[in-house]
């Protein structure tokens, strides 16, 4: 349903040209990176302040049009389509740093901030905010997807970086979550609620971080492995024996056959496992050593040093470019993201059975993780149209998502329910999915903020 | 008001001798380890399944009987006492260790298990639960309250450390949070809502914990400093300059007596800070080492290293007897105890303005502090039966909640709000106490558990 006429006037009235309902601005807000189509939203708004945001929502409350939350728009499962119409927050102008209280190792941004702005910013104190999506999301929407990457192993997730939060209400209401104390027994963890909501609860429009210090020293390296079970069963022993990594990704052979061709390597076209260690001088080089040790256990061989920041930061980049040159495989394609997470003594089963499974269906589905968590993903490349092979994708999808569910773990690590993992929140929650939908009940009656994501059942 | 004779008999035909209307019972169920005063629960019920449980919440449901969760009762504000009358459940009978699982560091356990049981338990698998609260307190209690203690700064708080959980809802539902996953983005994150909750959600009846491997070695020791400033400024540069403390413990010079008469020691009666230190040998030697030339730059002196475990327990053993040493400094006296916690540069002048103000009212308040995490605690001694007194240690304790909260901190870092810290909760968090009121109807709209803690204005 298109925005009623007063709503829309309402939002001129309120915002000028920084409301708009032309073609274009509405379909730069209906693209997604992954599988996941839409009809684009109805109405883009591009808020300055809170205030606006809370006008903004009232009118929306007021006239029952959905409200959806926009960052970059590089969730995975469709978290930031208009998928029941309604108006797109487009929070690109509020992406200023406020504060850095490097003393309290916090910083205060606005949520259309980017990580990789707030770490340009942060360049001069020494200090940094480590949650790395990869993509360059804005800290807003990694907050609402409870985004981690490849340096949560060490580090945490958003969950565990984010301090204190300002959110609009559905109707309009402001309020703060959290302090800026590191631990807090006041009451209910309203920031813990607000991280991984996708939107739905309310619109974020200020976040308190937690930073770190920059380390001392950092090594990273590249080292292959003869099979994806030696490799994988490497990351478990690792991760049990407790070497503090900083980073610790499984690509699998497809992967390097991407950067080979994409990136400009010449790596073996097998298994490997890229790790990077921070610290002190003397622990990095031991913690080095002690993971050198078990890698020659599984049969690694061929370690690559990146030494210099730019070999680091040329690794991390193809590492970071894998979406994009995996989807270059099978040009034209796009991809089914499965995002599953296990317990690490579950973790070479799960990727075996994966591949197992892609090879049975007759798929290209190249694997990464965050391995040191027990999150990977397989990329299942489709081709638009071709309605068999998306259903194989997704029955493969569902497949690996009830193989994580019956050993403990979860159907999405780091990536959200959005549309795509909503068919499985039953599964994985069972009657506990009820409470999420009361709450959601709760705080958002009229259930315009982001309708249809993440609670299944509600709108 | 009384049980229901209709509720009293239900109750006894499900449990038997486990559920008690005895005077004894509830008279044992009616104590505080702190100042607050309540009558006693109308009755005690001891159960000993999930089942039992949930069979227990839908007849106080039914009857609007009040339930309120009893771990140990060690909570400080009075967040285990039937303030309302009604039920109390000891999770006693709900204390088993159901499962290790050492290769993904992690624990299954009941709520009713304390910390010292656990810890005991895993001892031959090289691991162990690092939260440490102090008083041997149930892990249900522990997560309830979200506690923390000394090792949070290294170790994260119970929102850290708790991975899933089982819960009754009021209604007798059984629903399961969370997963075996290092981490989720699956949805609202209930185990983070009902982690801190004080029971007023529903009943904890099973949690899965992190483990963390016993560090390979262990240092601590004991520094004394010439006046307060010297030593909390002593903490922040130390936090600041990020060297991995496992521990850091503030206590003030009335503490130290108390140690010098209770625990027959001979310490200098002043300012000390209490630190440890955990890691491969070389890196708990450098951490030691950079600590103490911080030390020595904020005038400390008399380094006493306690080398052996023995050592080391003792250490840990009198700090921990703390609060009882302090209490015998004024023979009859109870506690008002404070909890602030501020973000890491405003912890000198918390401290000292809080040494000043306890001053200034005549009051003896030994001062001990978690200081890491910015948190510290006065015990202010007051005579039972002595209103004026009472009246000026809760004029201290609003007026350093007061401070806090301007400088972005918190009421209480760790002890949680019970009925103690509820008239402060607005100042802190202004509408969000709305939202926390909305949450707490959504679960229990009858408000039968734990009714008139936690939330302002909701029973
Ligand atoms: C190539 C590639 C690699 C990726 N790798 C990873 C990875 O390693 N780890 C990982 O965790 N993710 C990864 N992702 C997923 C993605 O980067 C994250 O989901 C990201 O956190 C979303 O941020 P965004 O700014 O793009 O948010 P958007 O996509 O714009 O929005 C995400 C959700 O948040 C809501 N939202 C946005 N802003 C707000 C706000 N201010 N208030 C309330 N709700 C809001 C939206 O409505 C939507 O529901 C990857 C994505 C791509 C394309
Ligand atoms: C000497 C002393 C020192 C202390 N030092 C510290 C410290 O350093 N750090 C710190 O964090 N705390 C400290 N405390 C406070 C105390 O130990 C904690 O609050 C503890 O976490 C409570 O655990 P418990 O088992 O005693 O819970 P109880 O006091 O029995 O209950 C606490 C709350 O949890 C609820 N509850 C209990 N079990 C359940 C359940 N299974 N499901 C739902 N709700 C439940 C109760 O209803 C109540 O609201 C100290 C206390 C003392 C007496």
């Amino acid at each position: 349903m298109p925005i009623p006429a007063a709503a829309a006037e309402a939002l001129a009235a309120l915002l000028g040209r920084r409301f708009s309902t032309s073609g274009a601005d509405r379909e730069l807000h209906g693209q997604s990176e992954s599988w996941h189509r839409a009809p684009p939203p109805d109405a883009v708004a591009w808020p300055e302040t809170t205030e606006e945001v809370a006008q903004i929502a009232a009118i929306c409350q007021r006239h029952r049009v959905p409200l959806i939350g926009w960052g970059t728009g590089t969730s995975l499962e469709a978290q930031a389509l208009a998928t029941q119409g309604g108006l797109v927050l487009d929070m690109l102008r509020m992406d200023r740093v406020l504060e850095i209280r490097a003393g309290d190792l916090q910083t205060t941004v606005q949520p259309g901030c980017t990580r990789e702005a707030l770490n340009q910013e942060l360049r001069a104190t020494g200090l940094f905010f480590p949650v790395d999506p990869g993509a360059n999301a804005s800290l807003g929407g990694m907050a609402s997807t409870r985004a981690s990457g490849t340096t949560a192993v060490r580090y945490g997730t958003m969950r565990d970086n984010v301090l204190a939060l300002e959110v609009v209400l559905a109707d309009g209401r402001v309020i703060r979550t959290g302090t800026r104390a590191a631990k807090s027994s006041a009451g209910y963890d309203l920031t813990g609620l607000f991280v991984g909501a996708e939107g739905t609860l309310g619109i974020i429009t200020e976040l308190t971080l937690r930073l770190h210090g920059q380390p001392e020293e950092v090594a990273a390296a590249v080292c292959g492995f003869p099979t994806l079970e030696q490799a994988v069963e490497c990351v478990t022993a690792t991760i049990q024996s407790g070497i503090p990594m900083a980073r610790i990704e499984f690509i699998d052979a497809d992967v390097v056959r991407a950067f080979n061709r994409f990136s400009g390597t010449q790596m073996h076209e097998g298994p490997h496992l890229m790790v990077e260690f921070h610290g002190a001088p003397a622990s990095v080089q031991s913690d080095a050593e002690a993971f050198g040790a078990l890698a020659a256990d599984f049969g690694g061989t061929g370690f690559d040093w990146a030494t210099t920041p730019e070999a680091r930061a040329a690794l991390w980049k193809m590492r970071h470019n894998a979406y994009r040159s995996c989807l270059a495989l099978r040009p034209g394609a796009t991809a089914v993201v499965t995002d599953v997470c296990v317990p690490m003594s579950h973790l070479p089963a799960a990727v075996a059975d994966a591949a197992a499974d892609i090879r049975a269906e007759g798929l290209l589905g190249p694997m990464v993780g965050h391995v040191g968590d027990g999150n990977f993903h397989a990329q299942i490349l489709v081709m638009p149209g071709d309605e068999a092979e998306l259903a194989a994708a997704k029955r493969v999808a569902t497949r690996m998502a009830e193989r994580a569910i019956a050993v403990g773990g979860t159907i999405t690590g780091e990536h959200g329910v959005g549309i795509g993992k909503l068919p499985l929140m039953r599964a994985q929650h069972g009657e506990a999915v009820a409470v999420m939908a009361a709450i959601k009940q709760a705080l958002d009656p009229q259930g315009i903020m982001n309708p249809g994501k993440l609670v299944p059942g509600v709108n």
